[in-house]
């Protein structure tokens, strides 16, 4: 228990924002989420700060001996040695050194040598970690699994009342259910400072997180600083000085991610949720009519005009360059017709493609487009569930993300049919009052819940917020 | 006076890491150091937060218009709206929109685009300002030269009593008249964090510093950690997990001080000053004798052994890729000759070399040596005027740092005269009880008044401190 209260005093000072869910209930135990395997014994050993360290196995891809040079683990050795002793620095030390026999080193071994790139949907996340005394050994297949691993060390070390350190015997082994877990952040309706968004990274981290979805813009505001189309922010977000994400921002925002073994999945929704997006780009947006005349107000993306789909071309190339991530979220969701239905280019369009009065077929040639242009820069696209249900060539799609709360099983059970990865996103909504005031729903979703489960490719499942109150 | 002090208290939080001099005593302005010309009228404008904005010059090589697209300038931009408008997030605003008439537009115009560079010795820092009704015009070669003129535009606002901001009419042309103005910190003999070297550089950038002089690795602690020698931190470092600079952080003070316009240039003293270097290294320092038996104390770098100079040479090769600036600080100074004197191996290798009895031409074939490994590796050297003294071979020398307080004058007249660039760090050093408290000797000293001083290639002046108490 004083594990636990110890953690929760120092790293979840961001509660809210951590969808902490188990799969599976069982017993208390100082490790979070619970792992695979987990066994220990009551036999316990302290720890000296002095006396204590991290070091590379004499095999690891990655390093050696007392060696650095895999930036990665470098930077997770500094990194846990303070979350681990975190009174190393306040408390008075006697000027004696400690006792030859209270060494303790935790070896890290790692078999692919990944320090220098990103994490991706492949990236083995497996660790075993064994407690002994006088030391202990983290093994692991990447560096991404040697991370999962370190946290799950830190976690079991604990202080008694005298405030010695202490770890008991433990053997773990672990690998996560799910490949893909995120959190995500919605930066438009409420623009949130970097450091917020640096904190959330180090949040996740501590319970495994992996994905952080990056709703960068929507209607209220457009706050990433786009190279070459600066005047989406400056005229599109909430300040242009102030309320804006640069690239160094977005670099920074990465880089940390990248230490924590996290992705970085920006979301550039289109055509709908994108009122911010026509302040700094004229004729992006369809001109709603009201009779015979435009009425100065404006719909989703216009999906008649050439130039659209240039200027998408070129924002999603620059995307492509500033996020190294091999998915891209491109939205979908929520599209009005209503203006679309008001405006006659759009509906000469609409006759010239043969499309009838049907709506969907034009938000399916728009999506569709957006997706091949994505295709074309390499990357996978991930669309919110609308594009699934009125998508006539399912083909092109590859990944959907379910976040409408009504029987989202059965939409599990229908995208997975059709062959579809899935995001599950619906029962996980923070912003919502109910689940926000009680956690209980949270932890009783059961993502493979629905029949033919057999069939699915790869679930997945995130953990949906769309407000956070700054 | 309330720019003045509005400028300390928010500001010049690192009062005594400033060596805030101007070489002629003027009158006071709000500018400072005080520009090459500057002319204001009393006639003032107000500016109002909401009504004001940066934005790029037609002709501007690095953006244009409202546009985006330099790193360097887009982010001085976000940072100098926030420092013009210190209250800007703390007050309550009335939601009207400023009257059209009250907008307030600086637009910014450089020659050269170097936004995804860094300043070197040759950048341009010259600039003028013009500030008249309804908008200002800052014009300069390069963007480092745009820097120093906002610097000098965000000092020029001020707020009355109520809290209106306002600007007065104002012309400015201004260059600096040393290219080369350091502030050097000592992360040695106390390990400084992350934290504190970028609020450095930000103090820096308010004076119009420009090098960044990082004596990082010194006799009582090795913090920095090398990639390809490892235990130079994890055995050298006061601590090898928390006080070490890790290639992160060496790349974000990097990254933190080119968007201010400041240089990093790293020092590896050598062969002295090396203490801690030996920790993780074996076999590179001397070691020394009482009588016929090594006395297992150890003292300046070996010379007389091929392998330190395969060491150095791998060494600095590394740090040639991890710092961008094309000069280096070799050190070189107060090299103790006790140590390699009472050493058989040295002495032996003396006799070999002919060098007789005479240990500074040891040390000049030592410093020769590492010299010509970072001439290889494309890097200018730097060395302190220890090595100017005793260098026979002067032609390899390029720029002598002059510390030595003593007839520091005498000391730069001889080295200008010799044909070599002079950094003058002598009267500046902040840890000398004496200058520390009495700021006159700073203003009074005069760099170039020594006879002979229009032989001078290019005289520059640093800003010494050993001493950081953190």
């Amino acid at each position: 228990m004083e594990v636990q209260m110890r953690r929760r005093g120092r790293r979840y000072r961001f509660g809210p924002l951590l969808c902490l869910f188990s799969l599976s209930l069982r017993s208390v135990s100082g490790v979070w989420p619970f792992p695979q395997s987990f066994s220990s014994s009551p036999e316990r050993f302290s720890l000296q700060p002095d006396a204590f360290s991290f070091t590379y196995g004499p095999e690891s891809a990655a390093g050696t001996g007392t060696g650095a040079g895999c930036s990665v683990l470098d930077e997770a050795f500094v990194r846990y040695f303070r979350l681990i002793f975190p009174d190393y620095f306040h408390k008075q030390r006697p000027s004696l050194r400690p006792a030859p026999d209270s060494s303790f080193t935790l070896v890290v071994s790692v078999d692919q040598d990944e320090c220098d790139g990103y994490p991706t949907q492949d990236s083995s996340e497996r660790y075993n970690l064994s407690v002994t005394v006088g030391g202990g050994a983290l093994n692991a297949e990447s560096v991404w699994g040697a991370l999962r691993g370190l946290e799950s060390f830190s976690q079991l070390v604990y202080q008694d009342h005298s405030g010695t350190y202490y770890i008991n015997k433990t053997v773990i082994e672990d690998f996560p259910r799910f490949p893909f877990r995120g959190i995500l952040l919605d930066t438009s309706r409420h623009y949130l400072p970097l450091h917020a968004i640096l904190q959330t990274l180090d949040g996740m981290a501590y319970s495994k997180f992996n994905v952080f979805h990056w709703h960068i813009v929507d209607d209220p505001s457009f706050p990433y600083q786009s190279r070459t189309f600066p005047d989406l922010s400056s005229k599109g977000a909430y300040h242009p000085f102030t309320h804006i994400y640069t690239q160094t921002d977005v670099r920074k925002v990465i880089a940390h991610a990248r230490l924590r073994g996290i992705r970085v999945l920006p979301e550039f929704d289109s055509p709908g949720h994108t009122s911010s997006w026509g302040k700094g780009q004229p004729d992006l947006l369809t001109p709603c009519y009201s009779g015979s005349s435009p009425n100065g107000r404006f719909g989703p993306v216009n999906p008649s005009l050439s130039s659209t789909f240039q200027f998408m071309s070129t924002l999603f190339k620059e995307v492509s360059l500033v996020f190294p991530d091999s998915f891209i979220h491109l939205g979908g969701d929520e599209v009005d017709f209503t203006c679309w239905k008001s405006n006659p280019d759009v509906v000469a369009f609409m006759k010239k493609m043969g499309f009838g009065t049907d709506f969907t077929k034009l938000e399916a040639f728009y999506m569709e487009s957006i997706v091949n242009i994505t295709t074309a820069l390499n990357r996978t696209a991930i669309v919110w569930q609308d594009v699934f249900d009125y998508h006539e060539k399912r083909g092109l799609l590859s990944v959907v993300e379910v976040w409408r709360s009504s029987c989202y099983l059965c939409k599990m059970r229908r995208a997975t049919r059709a062959g579809l990865r899935v995001i599950l996103a619906a029962p996980w909504y923070l912003d919502l009052p109910g689940p926000t005031h009680h956690w209980t729903p949270f932890y009783n979703v059961r993502p493979l819940n629905f029949k033919g489960q057999s069939e699915w490719r790869a679930v997945s499942n995130t953990c949906l917020i769309t407000h956070i109150i700054t």
